[in-house]
């Protein structure tokens, strides 16, 4: 929100289109309010989201209200050029119980400081009345916008109070899809994960999902499946386990695993794997010499740093924060639902070796080939 | 820094004294100007730290303006009566490669909202020009002080323009002791590490020390050292290892510790525990039955998930960020030395069990006790 739209707020008399008569910097608060629809959805119309579920008649009218006011999108160079707002809020409802949220924060900072803009960061631990409190002090500290991460990818309820100025969602999106949100791009991730085990002549790649339902319990099997399927391999539901996340999960997983005789297994994240790679170790099974093992995340302190180092994907967290100032700011369009998904790359270490030859068959006369 | 110290920094032609006429309110960087010393030495001699090094006539100058000017220390109560700034600034050296920073974050963050700031956070990853431009924004949005923080304990070179304003260091310290430290008391850290070892009956207990020269280094040691003579055991330099600060070096350092015959070990950090756990393993001990192992840190995704659960020490990050906000808003005070340690607690878990029984002794008839 610029000084302007923040005088406005505050009970300045004169009207939007008063106020347009002078030099004013004309908001999309100001467009929102003269076309009687939430910031969000003059945003989803300004970017040209198609798909976003905005009636043709609601359309029109914004498009009405930005030709009556002269609403120029490009915000960005507007505020640069008029010295307004130099904040961008960022609310997450977690910096504690992640080392994830800290990069998502650190792309967000990276990204808002090369445009001349400063974070006003606040954590909520998701608690409602301290959400209402952060975004209140961010509109009154006059934000260009506000970012709404998590800290782990999931469908979120968009605060109220967020309606008062633009926002962008990051790590979560809104299932009504009624507001833009920057996420990793989950299938893409699973699919990647899956085809560095196929790319070795895997076929009997088990998978151990997370028993959190989740954007990444889905998209992820749903990776897996469209790569396997791919490759010519059949899709077969006893290949795939629910575990909890973590440690414990992984290593519980490991018995009712291997009755399936897999030659690979995709964990669903790399605490899963560390855990798994226990289970193994107790069997006597070698990583990746008996069994190959993916993770996702690639998280700091764990993945490169277990006994084979892990092969994995990332989960882009920098590149989201810094790709949610990118949509805020107007530099990256979202896709038509809007929705901008980043790419999970594969980390490649050692986990993961060639799948066993096939057992030999013998031919008509009982010899082996060579 | 409150909006008058920000109006008299970009050229107020009134002066110190003519301004002390009206009601206004005497900051501490007006004492340091009246005085000719830095802000970070008024604030020194104001929190009474008599083992600072401040000469007795530099001492008697500070006052003197104290007295002069009118000064009142509590700025907080000022800062909140006068509507001055509500903004506190965190500089850090890397959001991005640890974990823990998020905590120095979240536990200043809290802190400061407790008392009606807002943070102001830029990560410099320790670039001499980024923290100069970070901390001069944040002198143009009139902060009220800054908190300068890294992502481990060490001595850190105070940057020049800290010295515009008040100022607590957090996680680093200044080794001309010129400057309010809020730093984990490592010594206390590794004393309490090592009566988790000898409360079970350990007498023969190794220690895994980091390569890295650090507070650390030479806190811990000196920590478990004071513990064992304490506790009537003789100190063995051959029992003392330095390795890598991560699992290769506590997996890697395993044959020649267990050429001593420890019955427990003390190792750096979790992540050492995490790679002597691998090492122990291979050679058939299990632990804590064969062997104890205490860690340091108590790492959010590592220490409550290894296999058995980590006993270990916390390093208290959230409480530092909220210690570096108190101090700063003179809240807490620093020990004489400008300094305020923060105790590292233990944290049980299943990794350390009781030590092996003396081996039995046969008395002068041959016969062992039962």
């Amino acid at each position: 929100m610029t000084s302007e739209e923040a005088a406005g707020r505050r009970g300045n008399a004169a009207g939007a289109s008063a106020r347009n008569k002078s030099s004013h910097y004309v908001t999309m608060r100001e467009v929102a309010e003269a076309a009687s629809v939430s910031v969000a959805t003059v945003s989803l119309v300004v970017n040209n989201k198609p798909d976003a579920r905005i009636s043709a008649e609601t359309r029109a009218r914004v498009h009405d209200a930005i030709r009556t006011l002269g609403y120029r999108p490009n915000a960005l160079a507007k505020t640069l050029v008029s010295g307004g707002s130099r904040f961008i809020g960022l609310v997450t409802d977690a910096i504690a119980t992640t080392p994830f949220a800290g990069q998502i924060i650190h792309g967000a900072q990276d990204e808002a400081w090369k445009h001349g803009f400063v974070l006003l960061i606040a954590n909520t631990e998701g608690n409602e009345d301290a959400e209402r409190e952060a975004i209140s002090m961010m509109l009154e500290h006059q934000v260009r916008g506000v970012l709404y991460s998590t800290w782990y990818h999931r469908a979120a309820e968009v605060p109220k109070a967020l309606q008062e100025t633009d926002f962008v969602l990051v790590n979560c999106y809104s299932p009504a899809r009624d507001a833009r949100a920057v996420v990793p791009a989950e299938v893409q991730g699973g699919a990647n994960a899956t085809r560095l085990l196929l790319r070795e002549g895997h076929r009997r790649i088990a998978v151990v999902n997370t028993t959190t339902p989740s954007p990444a319990h889905d998209g992820r099997l749903r990776g897996y499946r469209e790569a396997i399927e791919e490759a010519g391999v059949a899709y077969e539901p006893s290949l795939v386990f629910d575990a909890r996340p973590d440690q414990e999960g992984g290593y519980g997983v490991a018995e009712e695993l291997l009755a399936q005789n897999p030659t690979a297994v995709f964990c669903h994240n790399d605490r899963v794997a560390m855990g798994l790679y226990d289970g193994l170790r107790e069997r006597g099974l070698s990583v990746p010499g008996d069994i190959a093992v993916v993770g996702f995340d690639n998280q700091e302190v764990i993945a490169a740093h277990l006994r084979p180092p892990l092969t994995t994907v990332a989960l882009p967290h920098y590149e989201l924060g810094a790709a949610g100032i990118q949509v805020l700011l107007g530099l990256a369009e979202t896709a038509g639902d809007g929705r901008l998904e980043i790419d999970c790359p594969a980390v490649e270490r050692a986990s993961v070796g060639p799948a066993p030859a096939p057992a030999p068959v013998s031919d008509a006369m009982g010899r082996r080939p060579l």
